[in-house]
């Protein structure tokens, strides 16, 4: 057997690692959904041995090394090694960024704060998270500062550049500030033409078992792959998926005979996503998701776009009557339809539709950047939340809960990660008008049930592509047109001023 | 923080191998209860890299000097700290007495055997399978030597210690001989008896769903922990555990009403032992159970000894009522009794009685030997197995597959693992007979249903003990005598002879 080369030894240990990370996935799925509730300490140990050995892997000075001369003899690597070459260097890179002694007083520090805030939320009082989000607040900073340096990037930039890969601050600020311009004023008008059209009311139980018949029929038409993934109920939506073992949640309401379908519909996105990555690379870093933003940018393209169009109502249609016996008026398709779009002004962001979404994302936002650099105190957030909720959603949470207490993002260290949800939903537009240019009778193969062409426009165009390009590359290459925020705001505009 | 001494820092290491230990349990009881099917692949990479990685942290070279340098200077350690030690120095030597070439060059031959023995077993053709036996089996005496010499047994001493650490096949061999001679005849006095007393067969569909509740009931009974443990149905019954969480299955067969009960108490005596074990060391080599024949011992305990008893009968019947809605005949005491005790001459082993179980065990000892040392070739096994069947249990198997083909062991390279099935039985038997002499009344207790004394017991003289004594030294611990098949025997004689 001939000698390994160095990029073919980093394979090698990349594909370790991917074993290791497929093992956190269903530790992570495990404690969700099948875990005995009293062995939640055991866990811990278990994700933190696994992790500490991936990070290790990373940051080994023999993978440091075999990267060096990787790239110093390039010549025979094809497209898809080189482009593998540089998620291997950028996975280095973010794990070095972070020394081990930070790590562990990060880790230590963010349990803390997640108790608090639940402790904190229980009483309705943020005092009593604010000088633990202190300390996770500096030594993120600290974090930010390090990995900065390590990435050539602003602190900021090198938390975000986690979840959107190739996309800087001062492009996500640009994007914010075209959509708080638009965007207040257009649910302004959506809410006064909603006036003039009443919902009705929807009652009934809906058991879970129901609810969850419905799901099956749906994720069955949209190709989810029963014999390579799972579908359960868990207390929140997720999906926790290596190539090859897919497994998706949601939670049931059985007074709400929707949420659970939506909950399915995100899931499903996320899950068809990956399950489209490159099979050939699917082991390696190219052949990854290219990050939060994308992967929302899927979830929402199947939940918001086509979950909540007319055409996928009119597919419901048979099913709503086969699975809960749907008749009356409050089923007809104008009222399903418009029960899926309502838009409401209110203070929780996981509860908002749409069209107020992005107030939600840009708030914490400008928040979160503030309390970074150290402009903000952390003692003045919940009034800083407050005035700002109201000057962009013209909402003023009553309380704590309702306000800063809403999320545990920050609590556990998740700072940069709040952007991807409103760039997913840019992106999604921007995907969805494309896709509508190149697929004739879309909406129509909808409402049969056929989403056969829909994904699989979405598999050639942007799940194939993997981490082989950044993400302004990936749109640019899916849709021709640079990222911007134009496809979304005449979606918008369309769905919710003329079409509605 | 002043520096950690070696043992401390041997201590951590452990503690970070028994958490990739757990990963592994969760990795195989996914890949049997809950994992889609085809996602086979996948998850054997996934195991590989977690063993992979236990076997480097057990041979470094860094572990290595820690324990010359902690059994240096033992001054200051605990008793259980030495035990501990002890513990370490023999995981670490099982480990190195396997070079990593062969350790490889193992897992391909036995992954391809397997394979074999299953494509054999449908055929029912040895001649499929025997070229890849013969691989595995010329590989495991390589191992077997390596082993030996770096533990200073014999080869054949150094794989059986594994399964029954501190039991030499002197004493195996001489205790099997022990049975050999009397089980024969007691085999047949038992049949005759058996005559007289005929048994009612027991029609109708027991539905899983009712044979579940009926297992949850009883093991609710015995103490199994559900909010520290899991009960699922499987394709067979088994139980993966670490302390904290233990999860075990059964298998229900709707046209057989004991089955899976049978299976339950079998596992649950598994689980029961691992929940017993000494909480404080539950991260530490000292802390696990003493191998496969004390676990052995202790699921024989509760499915043989306490399970087909009278008193267990007696405990029995409201719940039979409860979940079979059992009345008649067939359904009384006595019936039922005589169904969970009946001596059959058969050729599988699985589905062998208690009586006729240890001729199955010891035809597999003495074969097992001599593949190993080459007196048996591989070719000529099935012709030396149907003669051995017949000289100790007198049954010829009619075909391969209901004979040297019915285990996989061997394909799957577990050579020395057969005899610790025998060795848990006789262990069983003697532990029975010394918790019957300190604890009075416990006949009427199992029949009211009253496990608590029982397994107190157990926990207090087997469970707490952990693995600071070998398998000799824990029986002698527990019983005041030294192992031997003469508790078993008596035991055996009463209950089939007189009781029956």
């Amino acid at each position: 057997m001939p000698a390994l080369t160095p990029y073919e030894q980093l394979e090698q240990e990349f594909r370790r690692l991917h074993a290791f990370r497929g093992t956190l996935a269903l530790l992570r799925w495990d404690a969700a959904v099948t875990m005995p509730r009293a062995s939640a300490d055991l866990r811990g140990d278990q994700l933190a041995a696994i992790e500490t050995e991936c990070h290790a892997l990373l940051t080994s000075p023999r993978l440091t090394r075999l990267l060096e001369r990787a790239e110093a003899n390039k010549q025979g690597l094809r497209d898809w090694q080189l482009a593998n070459l540089r998620e291997m260097r950028r996975e280095r890179d973010h794990a070095i960024g972070m020394p081990p002694s930070l790590v562990s007083r990060l880790a230590r520090a963010v349990a803390r704060a997640e108790a608090m805030w639940r402790e904190a939320r229980d009483r309705n009082d943020f005092t009593v998270l604010a000088p633990h989000l202190e300390e996770v607040v500096k030594l993120t900073r600290n974090r930010a500062e390090s990995l900065g340096q390590h990435l050539g990037l602003d602190p900021y930039d090198a938390l975000a550049d986690e979840f959107t890969p190739g996309l800087r601050s001062r492009e996500i600020t640009e994007m914010f500030a075209t959509l708080s311009q638009r965007l207040p004023t257009l649910v302004g008008e959506a809410l006064e033409r909603q006036e003039s059209r009443p919902v009705l009311g929807i009652s009934g139980r809906f058991p879970a078992s129901k609810q969850r018949a419905l799901c099956v029929d749906v994720m069955k038409a949209l190709g989810f792959p029963f014999d390579r993934g799972r579908f359960d109920e868990a207390d929140r939506p997720f999906t926790e998926s290596v190539p090859g073992d897919t497994r998706v949640t949601t939670r049931f309401d059985p007074g709400d005979p929707f949420a659970g379908l939506l909950g399915a519909l995100h899931e499903t996105g996320h899950a068809l996503y990956d399950l489209g990555l490159p099979v050939e690379w699917r082991d390696q870093p190219v052949g990854q998701d290219r990050g939060m933003a994308l992967e929302q940018s899927q979830s929402l393209l199947l939940e918001m776009i086509v979950g909540r169009s007319r055409p996928f109502v009119a597919y419901l249609r048979p099913l709503l009557e086969k699975h809960y016996s749907a008749t009356g008026p409050e089923w007809s398709d104008d009222n399903v339809y418009r029960r899926l779009t309502t838009v409401t002004r209110g203070p929780i962001r996981v509860d908002a539709d749409e069209l107020t979404y992005q107030a939600h994302v840009v708030v914490r936002y400008e928040l979160e950047q503030q309390l970074l650099s150290g402009e903000l105190p952390v003692r003045d957030l919940p009034a800083a939340w407050n005035d700002l909720m109201d000057r962009r959603l013209g909402v003023c949470p009553a309380s704590d809960n309702d306000g800063c207490l809403q999320d545990g993002h920050w609590a556990l260290g998740s700072f940069g990660y709040f952007p991807s949800y409103g760039i997913g939903a840019v992106i999604a537009a921007q995907l969805w008008e494309t896709l509508r240019e190149s697929l004739e009778g879309v909406d129509e193969q909808v409402a049969r049930g056929e989403f056969g062409p829909l994904l699989g426009w979405l598999r050639d165009n942007v799940h194939s592509v993997g981490a082989k390009l950044d993400v302004p590359g990936l749109v640019g290459h899916a849709t021709g047109k640079p990222l911007s925020a134009s496809s979304y705001l005449r979606y918008l505009e369309r769905k919710y001023l003329s079409e509605w």
